[in-house]
């Protein structure tokens, strides 16, 4: 079995190709690596949709599928000259969806869990780059649920449907084509995996999923020597975002808040006092997802205020 | 003393203007009203600041001020036959503020309070539709604080300070000139009443003030008979929301969804756990506020899916 096929024209970025077959179900701190890319390597990983592709039919019962097969990441692929104290930027170039998609809801799971009386599932085809769920068609808008790299030691291996500062579950719709990522390397080679697409989810994804579905995602992978974060980093068109997790929504509040604040306090040359007003003010916290093991929100601030080279540079 | 106004031009609405020293502390089933009004009719609200005032230099004290005066409502309104079981529709027309507002951070108080302290005021001058905060100038977004009517004698007599189902602090900063809330009428006459006014304000309001300002608020208040709702609804441009509150986020959030599922299942005539899924796909939980006695979120559809007329016929 081929589990990475590298290829690069001369001059050109090196191009690899990860199969899903090559899957985690934890991140850990140190994890077997399928290949090792270069420094601005562009990396295709093959994702699995949540289910590894075990719901493919209405049909299909939830309580009799293997559990241990749930959220598989692809990778990790080991990122040369990435170390401790840099940070892994991420540019999503492309998320290639397949033409079906599965949404299902759960006995308590979700923020209305308690109401759920069965587990039911229902087959979204794809069609037109619209979703048609139950004769209702609606644009479809791609994102990853998973995606991140090696823990700390200190934080220790972390299941891939949980988000922390590496990453995981943070099921965020706006990481998307277009968006950059930026995550702080805790192990030598970063050690980036991702998985777990959705065609489509709203803000907190409250039925507990969203339009889960296999993806081709192609990624350019470089490292930032030098700089740290607390928290992953997202940039989109418009603003810069502190993702934050934690065991409730005001406690990934907390910390995507704390983390923006510090950031303003330096970049504008503020009391530390001064800085948490203008959050106040000019940064929305958003709700990313309320149903995974962590809850993430991000803490988002408009490139009129500040650019996210700006806000990068404040990072040590 | 005049508190209240009233002017009509032979075949317009009838026109009002409320005094600022007519204000409300509580919400409260039954209160003294200020005036009466017709269906239609248009009122302008003079606006307190959130604290009425006493904060005018950065080297007020905000530990000395009277804290009984903090979070005043001008009001209340009797809108004409505003009966339990209707709505009271309120049009937005427009909000004028003054040329300063102001913005605090107290010790214990927002999302990261324990880091903060001691109290710190800073005065914020508004100019040609700027706020300058410390030099920064942003434009300004002016909306309402507390706004609402009279609850349920079962909920009670509840403070300005805290949102609930009858409105009151929900600090959502798509309450603005160009939206329209329905809040669900409980006494006769629904007595209405608003102030605590933003010049300014991020989703989160994380440090527990906004750009705190005066404003003349200009509203159309009408009545919409026999239809009813748990909670406000709120119709902006592009979008129709449920703003839920409650003890934590989850729990708001709970209740915004849970009130937008049950009008999503009867408007496409979907199976509850459908509907379950479509809010997962197609409706942003957002955060309004995460510093307040209780938190406030929005469920918020796009009028894409569903326009705000069909989502208001399914309510009865």
């Amino acid at each position: 079995m081929i589990n990475a096929i590298a290829t690069q024209c001369e001059g050109g970025p090196q191009m690899v190709r990860i199969s899903k077959d090559q899957i985690i179900h934890t991140f850990a701190p140190n994890m077997t690596v399928v290949t090792e890319v270069e420094d601005g390597a562009i990396v295709l990983f093959e994702g699995n949709d949540c289910f590894t592709q075990q719901v493919r039919t209405e049909r299909d019962a939830l309580h009799t599928i293997d559990r241990e097969q749930l959220n598989p990441a692809t990778g990790p692929v080991y990122v040369r000259g990435a170390e401790s104290g840099d940070l892994l930027k991420v540019d999503i170039l492309a998320i290639d969806v397949a033409d079906q998609g599965v949404i299902a809801v759960v006995p308590g799971e979700g923020i209305l869990g308690k109401e759920v009386q069965e587990a039911i599932v229902r087959i979204v085809p794809i069609e037109n780059g619209e979703a048609i769920f139950q004769g209702i068609r609606m644009p479809i808008q791609p994102m990853i649920g998973v995606i991140g790299v090696a823990p700390s030691d200190q934080d220790g291996p972390c299941p891939t449907d949980t988000p922390w500062k590496h990453g995981g579950n943070m099921d965020t719709r706006d990481i998307r084509r277009g968006s950059t990522l930026y995550f702080p390397v805790q192990q030598e080679g970063a050690l980036f995996a991702l998985g777990d697409c959705h065609a489509l989810m709203a803000d907190g994804e409250v039925c507990f999923t969203g339009l889960e579905i296999m993806a081709d995602v192609t990624v350019k992978l470089s490292v930032v020597k030098k700089k740290t974060s607390t928290w992953p980093i997202l940039e989109v068109e418009d603003s810069t975002m502190v993702i934050g997790s934690g065991v409730t929504l005001e406690k990934a509040t907390e910390a995507a808040v704390s983390q923006m604040v510090a950031c303003l306090a330096k970049a504008f040359n503020l009391m530390w006092e001064e800085a948490y007003m203008l959050a106040s003010l000019a940064v929305d916290v958003r709700i990313s997802q309320v149903v995974d093991p962590m809850v993430t929100v991000r803490a988002v601030v408009s490139k009129h205020l500040i650019s996210t080279e700006k806000f990068l540079e404040q990072l040590m």
